[in-house]
């Protein structure tokens, strides 16, 4: 983990000032499951009445807490989530599974629920069993650590982060707030990453309605970053709805507020997943790439995240290099319609191409002076239709290799 | 280009001994298009009656050689092919277009014959204009210059590659062969990659039938190879019968040899795309990834391809880390039917896991050593048909990182 000390360039100065969400208590504990010397456990304890929406990895390997998670989610309530870091019980067959179903009973055991009421959410190496007598020793005394917070919980579920990752937001006209964390820094790709998040809101809110919610937030967040273009065993966004604000529970778009906290769990979701992409393994640039003018929003989004994973494109940017034919290049391979002759590609506010060339006046020089900043845009118009979306990413340097070469020892 | 100097870690000794193949004859010039002091332009000539096949790149913002070859390709006969490196000649709008065609004129007045029978290919910066005056000032010259070898033809067509690449095989039961250069290091993936490839055969063969012969054999070479994920504008492999062996000429698998010329042009096409890959940009292994067990062979396919184009694969493949955990991952995200509890993967001879665990008895250390080697196995059996495929890749290491973020300087 070496190469993980040094903090991301792209990180926020401090951590986020963030308001308890009533209704959630939450605690860490230092079980040494695989680290020494920090937190590797959190504990989010759940007001009786919590409601719970969950997204998943779309891989077709997940991990055991994955299995659990989905498992239980069709119940809708929740009394706890916890979260190792470290070890991703993830490819570990029958004994991940009772790793995972163990973990839940003694965690209800200790916080008297149901363990269908105790979500699960583990990252870190794949393919290692969890010790159930560690597991066994380690979760009452979480279960019984004093109250930590936001921060401290932020920490607790980093594994490769250089920094710990928190938003929340106000639900306009209510007293009520949406916060949550999340980890992610490697294998991010939609849909999803490895990465976690947990957001919590005191509102009450109908499971359904809050699923629905967060799936829309999702889509619009963790679903449009990309670090690397792979997929982890292990993504889960989790969101919990405590009820202490004791509001008529929110059921959807017919329900006062629900809009503002539908844009509150939108911007902590946007913020926690801008959060991880500055994260991202080795990065020095945030970049933020829209496209307008494809077939239709998907489309667009594929070509998006075409020019967001292309390592050619990838590495040009760590350069600081307006290479913009690796950008043509990665739009050609998208495999969505694009008109290469109306092709409009702008570096930051300098219009590089028109009409299939390169623009007459356009300067390298400013093109390069925005590369040069730590945060990138790249706007492209593929000049077929009014699809539209925006996706985030960053650079490829040689710290990502030096990471992910070295990550297991 | 300082970052492309040293030679590929994995690259031959030397290179190979090609017969001529009559009826081709090559020739390069030192034109300083783009590089100073080595050939930057290859012309091979063909007698008259040579048929053709073609292959392009799958890419919607094709160059403009790439639009001229797709255009002239259905009259089925050539007479020449040309190359120029440094430039694609790519998104460079009606002027690229007009530099394929001028071109094709000069060499045609030069060498006697239609400019609808001159081929083209380029590769290089994309988005610059190849210089009319320089072109009609070289291309003469090249068309003058006195006969090349292979080796001098290979050396003339390339860019980042690190050395030259040709390969060539005997037709069984005849005196003919069959015999190619190529050129590529990045910007490699599937269908198809940063790549150029010309291939000879002195064989009388239909056009129909050889482009058929082509399509199979560039399916079962170059789209399976991968440096980067990345594809090109520019990707062209041209087939060529010169038909200087005087035979009937060949027109599908009921003529004589017909079996015997495809096995010819399959060894010489997958010949060139494992030097390809043994030249991908800072590669140190040379890896090939077979997968079984899926639910047919395109799905093998896109097995292998989420492994051989995983970031976080590539990465542990150059620490020589058995790091298998993630080739779980790339088959989790690969979207395609597997089984995670009947799994098997095995890192050389060393079988990993099984029932969806690690294996009684899994020697890491055996797996490490077979990783220490500069050519890797890697073998996925994902447990649901008799679907199979093998794909080649590379490592990826600091020194792509090296060459790509300094590629324009």
């Amino acid at each position: 983990m070496t190469a993980a000390e040094a903090v991301s360039p792209l990180a926020p100065e401090v951590f986020p000032s963030m308001p308890p969400v009533p209704g959630v208590r939450l605690s860490t504990h230092a079980a040494g499951l695989r680290y020494q010397g920090r937190a590797d456990l959190m504990l989010a304890r759940l007001d009786a009445g919590t409601t719970v929406g969950g997204v998943f990895t779309s891989s077709l390997c997940p991990s055991a807490p994955v299995d659990w998670c989905r498992a239980i989610l069709p119940n809708g309530t929740a009394r706890a989530v916890v979260c190792n870091a470290g070890n991703a019980n993830a490819f570990t067959g029958q004994a991940g599974a009772v790793a995972a179903k163990l973990t839940a009973e003694v965690i209800a055991e200790a916080i008297d629920c149901q363990p269908a009421e105790v979500f699960l959410a583990s990252t870190g190496v794949i393919g290692e069993t969890l010790d159930p007598a560690a597991l066994t020793e380690a979760l009452p005394v979480l279960a019984g650590s004093g109250d930590a917070g936001w921060e401290a919980a932020a920490n607790a579920i980093r594994t490769t982060d250089t920094y710990p990752k928190g938003s929340s937001r106000p639900v306009a006209g209510t007293a009520a707030v949406v916060a949550g964390i999340a980890k992610g820094s490697g294998m991010i790709a939609p849909d999803m990453a490895t990465m976690l998040g947990f957001v919590f809101t005191d509102l009450a809110v109908t499971a359904d309605a809050l699923q629905a919610a967060l799936a829309a937030a999702t889509e619009a967040s963790y679903n449009r970053i990309t670090v690397d273009g792979d997929t982890s065993t292990s993504d889960t966004v989790l969101s919990f709805a405590t009820g202490a604000a004791g509001n008529e529970p929110l059921s959807g778009p017919g329900s006062p507020h629900w809009e503002a906290f539908v844009d509150a769990l939108g911007a902590v979701n946007l913020d926690l997943a801008h959060q991880i992409v500055r994260d991202g393994e080795g990065a020095t640039k945030f970049v933020e790439v829209t496209v307008t003018g494809a077939q239709d929003d998907a489309a667009a989004k594929a070509i998006g995240l075409a020019i967001g994973n292309s390592p050619l494109v990838k590495t040009a940017l760590a350069a600081e290099d307006a290479n913009w034919g690796r950008i043509v290049m990665a739009v050609g391979k998208a495999g969505q319609k694009a008109d290469r002759d109306r092709l409009a590609i702008a570096i930051g506010d300098e219009p590089v191409t028109e009409g299939g060339v390169v623009r007459d006046g356009y300067s390298e020089r400013r093109a390069t002076e925005h590369l040069r900043g730590d945060d990138v845009r790249l706007a492209v118009d593929v000049g077929v239709g009014s699809g539209r979306a925006t996706i985030w990413t960053c650079d490829l340097t040689h710290g990502y290799i030096d990471i992910n070469a070295g990550y297991r020892s």
